[in-house]
């Protein structure tokens, strides 16, 4: 069957599928709050029954909060076996009073379907459900395919978490195919190339009884914010790169061709300037907005606080300073050694008397890089030119989803993540949307890409 | 008139000086909260009126906020000019239903006259008057008096900086004496020797549109926290000296002799540690504790401020960091060109895209330092000594009271701060009180010390 086949095919059950999909949309799947849990199991139960509509043997996997859906399907010996991951979680709706039209009831307006879930991630998995039910329909069912749909990915994924090392041999494949990132270009699936990993901690300066008057005790009496301020100025040379020790070892580099496609990115440096209020001159010297996110570990202060923060002035010295820290990590480096060094080089730091206080818990994360040169990378390069018409944009992101880093540990399989996020899909906001020709396109670019396996 | 005939006097006097000091505690002279305007004026009056019984010429100068008392009494041809300077007005009572008693219905109790001001300054301020009553009642009085009594000491003084240029000419003295400060030895007075000026400038790093997703966005953009922690760590040197140049410009180093007695202070780094929590080492190395506080300057971060501070984590670089800092300056530094090299020192370091902010107000502040080898500082030493049968503790203060640089500076009087207040006496907090045996001590110290002039 070849690619125009199943343009007619999708154009002929389009309105079946966006009925199905509407229905997908309507179960309150909020992982977040509990007074949803019959919601989610519902929708859990709604989903497993629809796969094996097409062929899939499918259960729930209880995980002691969500359940989630595994399910899998037989191929031709010799193919590669696929492993598609999704969740049927959604985002809280408040403030409900926002939306246009109620969170729960899809509506199709402007060429988009208008719900809560709708981009992420119900409307993006579903299009691939849909490929999925075009091929075996047309009896083109080659390659096996494993579904593992959770309920808690807006949430922390701890029940999937919980059940994967049970899950591990089930889960084993070739690829891991995803649909949950964006793509930059409207109606062009986007591949994204890397995600970084996630660790964190919390540093606190302390040891003084209270916050002590700043008259009677300065210059005698070490400051524990100053002192702070310079345990954090410690972790980053003068030329931006971080100063940990071995911080780096494992990082590998781009290559020229993905150099050249990172540098690809159609942002300029002005209109990043424009989203963001700056030009991007953060991070290490010699290495480019784009690769320095997308190929380099960073460290980032997302708290500091301490002392007095109202209006006017009021002359202490703070009894403590405490500062939120997380690093992302890219692949190669070994974020359990990381954080390591990282709390090691914080404690070797001299603290003038005060005392250190560090809070972390051992990394549950691990970063994610798609090779280039892969074969099957080339192929669903290939598979969106020719269901799409144009190069996709391949997008080296510096954010983290810590589970698919934990299914490719588990699954040994290549990711590969072909996004159809939009900016203006409103994920996680008021007013979701997901473009109905975006649904399409991840229909034709699964059709194109398992049949090209 | 002798030692032994100002005992007698006092001992015949206590119970109508007691029953005064009841009377000028009954005011609610609280100038921070202007429902209190008409409380202050009263009080102000009640005072005027007072020091015309012990031959004061006397008026109330108008300042637009709480009125100045300003008073004068003559002496003989030849002798030094002595300036009193003191405030009327008392900090606000909450929470009231902390106090044992009616914070402005003074009760005795233990040795003690417990109410708000008691300590802070209306007993000090009143022994010292009830001291010229005594003089001019045994025709002893021979110095040239000036009072100067202002109602908004702790709430900054406005009204008297607004007068005071006018009021150059009057204000004109000698010696400057002042009990406002702090003993480190019941029934001694304590001398203080220095107390240092105060700036302060709040620093902002922004830019950002908004708070930014630290993944997409780590490494890429600079982090306003990062950059202001590394401002801050800039102004510091490696061995705590500040690094900000030309700051330590003027700055004189104690005599032998003050050396000796500054490290003569009766708490030991245990006794320091235990009331602060950390033994006491910040500042700069080479310099003790004692030493740092009161004859150097140094830079403190009153508050800091940035991102997310609640519970958990969240992935933000923030959109701004903000620090409060105060600088607290010695004798012989120029705090306008001190500010100003703080400034500039701070615009100079680079902030990768991000802008900085910085808002101060020209200093309106002169530290202050009493010179041990003034004629007049030895005669309050003996004067404590024959009164008080001790040697003062002698206190190089790190803290400031900003109006009386200025008042040194308006007046060309060197400073004599004698004080009785200890850290028992609650000021500023509920249950303030007083010791009788210090309101003794204040006015058998003044009687003694202007008779010797």
């Amino acid at each position: 069957m070849n690619q125009t086949n199943f343009a007619s095919l999708y154009a002929a059950s389009e309105s079946r599928i966006l009925k199905e999909l509407t229905q997908y949309l309507s179960f309150q799947s909020i992982s977040t709050d509990p007074a949803y849990d019959a919601d989610c199991r519902r929708c859990a139960e709604w989903l497993c029954a629809e796969v094996q509509k097409f062929g899939f043997t499918s259960r729930l996997v209880e995980t002691g909060t969500k359940p989630v859906l595994l399910a899998s399907r037989a191929g031709k010996i010799g193919k590669p076996k696929v492993l598609i991951y999704g969740h049927y979680d959604v985002q809280p709706v408040d403030p409900v009073s926002a939306w246009q039209s109620p969170p729960f009831e899809a509506v199709q307006r402007d060429g988009r379907i208008w719900a809560r879930g709708a981009t992420d991630n119900k409307g993006p998995t579903f299009s691939l459900l849909k490929a999925l039910e075009a091929l075996h329909q047309a009896g083109h069912f080659d390659v096996p395919v494993t579904l593992l749909i959770e309920g808690e990915e807006e949430s922390g994924s701890a029940g999937l978490y919980k059940v994967l090392p049970d899950l591990a041999k089930e889960l084993e494949a070739d690829i891991l195919l995803v649909s949950d990132t964006t793509t930059a270009k409207q109606g062009v699936p986007g591949i994204t190339m890397s995600l970084r990993a996630l660790i964190g901690l919390e540093v606190t300066v302390k040891g003084l009884s209270k916050d002590l008057h700043s008259g009677i005790h300065g210059g005698a009496v070490a400051n524990p914010a100053t002192e702070l301020c310079r345990l954090i100025s410690s972790l980053h040379n003068g030329d931006g790169s971080i100063a940990v020790d071995g911080y780096y070892e494992g990082v590998k580099p781009p290559s020229a061709e993905e150099l050249k496609r990172i540098e690809a990115n159609p942002l300029s440096l002005a209109e990043y300037q424009k989203q963001v209020g700056v030009l991007p001159l953060g991070g290490e010297t010699g290495f480019s907005a784009f690769v320095r996110r997308g190929c380099r570990p960073c460290i980032d202060i997302n708290g500091f606080h301490s002392g007095y923060g109202g209006p006017g002035g009021k002359t202490i010295i703070p009894a403590f300073a405490t500062a939120k820290i997380t690093s992302r990590l890219v692949d190669g480096q070994n974020p359990l050694k990381c954080l390591e060094s990282l709390v090691a080089h914080l404690k070797a730091q001299p603290l003038r008397g005060l005392e250190l206080d560090i809070q972390a818990s051992p990394p549950q994360t691990h970063a994610l890089r798609v090779d280039l040169s892969e074969a099957h990378v080339q192929r669903a390069i290939a598979a969106i030119k020719e269901t799409a018409g144009a190069e996709p944009v391949l997008l080296w992101e510096g954010a983290s989803i810590p589970v698919l880093g934990a299914l490719v540990k588990i699954s040994k399989a290549k990711p590969l993540l072909v996004g159809l996020i939009q900016e203006d899909d409103n994920m996680h906001a008021p007013d979701e949307s997901f473009s109905v020709a975006h649904i399409r396109q991840g229909f034709l670019f699964a059709c194109q890409f398992l049949g090209s396996l």
